[in-house]
């Protein structure tokens, strides 16, 4: 998958959410854009993807997705806590199925000794949760943010992979599913 | 200027944006993130830009830019009524100087008799008003995407540079441009 061309990757995206019937949402920082502009380059886009914020100023993450003040304050807006934020206001603001968000220093400004150039964090939400994914890439501008957006893809690529999809669902999926996840279950 | 690259449009709206000190922000249907993408591909963009919305349902156009779900349904998603309303919500929620906003048939579906493939309307608001253009286009997906990207950016362009930003404006340019506004102004 890593060799797959982005183009492969987003149709594969596109082809497992219509089979799933889940609809996608986009929080972008750092790739301003980039990661829907993938998504909708492929004609049927419309069928999953419902939208999304470039939420480049730290302004834009409060007004957009809800991320507190405090917390862009307390972290900084390059963190996993505003990562999770960003994704989880974006997957309730906009009533989707899974959401990824991405917020990252893709240069050349902006690096410090403790966030330094390519760090960026990426997570991905859904029902069952929050998957967030620390990088750092080595590339210039440019490249570090399609780096981001192919990762960003991947994940949601794997996570609606692992999903049954609610056109798919039954009551046995259901039972199969709360047995395999029980936190304390034992064979 | 029609004949410029689109990266040279993208650096003289940069430029003229930190010249003037205004802030920029998008709200995006048909293009889905390629116009904030393009803008932020330059390094130094969060000198002006705060980011938008990718909203590209209509639910997104309500949850992200607050369009009324009854202009919606009244006028459709490609009008100049919704364009107009996406343009004055990105501004106003992101309390930023100057949006502009697209919504149009992108193609290859999604077209009928009264609305085919390629019609866009684009508006840009800023404090002295919005300004609505109807444009047709007859390419692909793909060159659609891209001729509405170029004619947002343009517009963007044509209203930052006709601009005075608050950096620059005093007393004399206010009482200036009193007089060449007035409606029933006569030599």
């Amino acid at each position: 998958m890593a060799e797959d061309t982005l183009d492969l990757l987003v149709e594969r995206l596109q082809a497992g959410c219509l089979a799933r019937g889940l609809t996608v949402v986009t929080a972008e920082s750092c790739t301003g854009g980039l990661i829907a502009k993938l998504i909708t380059d492929v004609a049927g886009s419309s069928g999953y993807f419902k939208g999304g914020a470039v939420s480049y100023a730290d302004a834009a993450k409060t007004a957009l997705l809800g991320v507190p003040a405090e917390q862009l304050a307390a972290h900084g807006a390059v963190s996993a806590q505003v990562a999770r934020a960003m994704a989880l206001g974006a997957m309730e603001r906009l009533e989707a199925d899974v959401a990824v968000a991405v917020t990252g220093v893709s240069g050349p400004g902006g690096g410090s000794a403790a966030k330094p150039v390519g760090l960026t964090y990426i997570a991905a939400a859904d029902s069952g949760g929050v998957e967030i994914r620390r990088l750092v890439w080595s590339g210039n501008r440019s490249a570090n943010r399609e780096a981001t957006a192919r990762a960003a893809i991947m994940l949601l690529l794997e996570r609606v992979e692992s999903m049954i999809g609610p056109s798919e669902a039954g009551p046995e999926d259901a039972i199969d599913r709360g047995r395999e996840s029980g936190s304390d279950a034992r064979p």
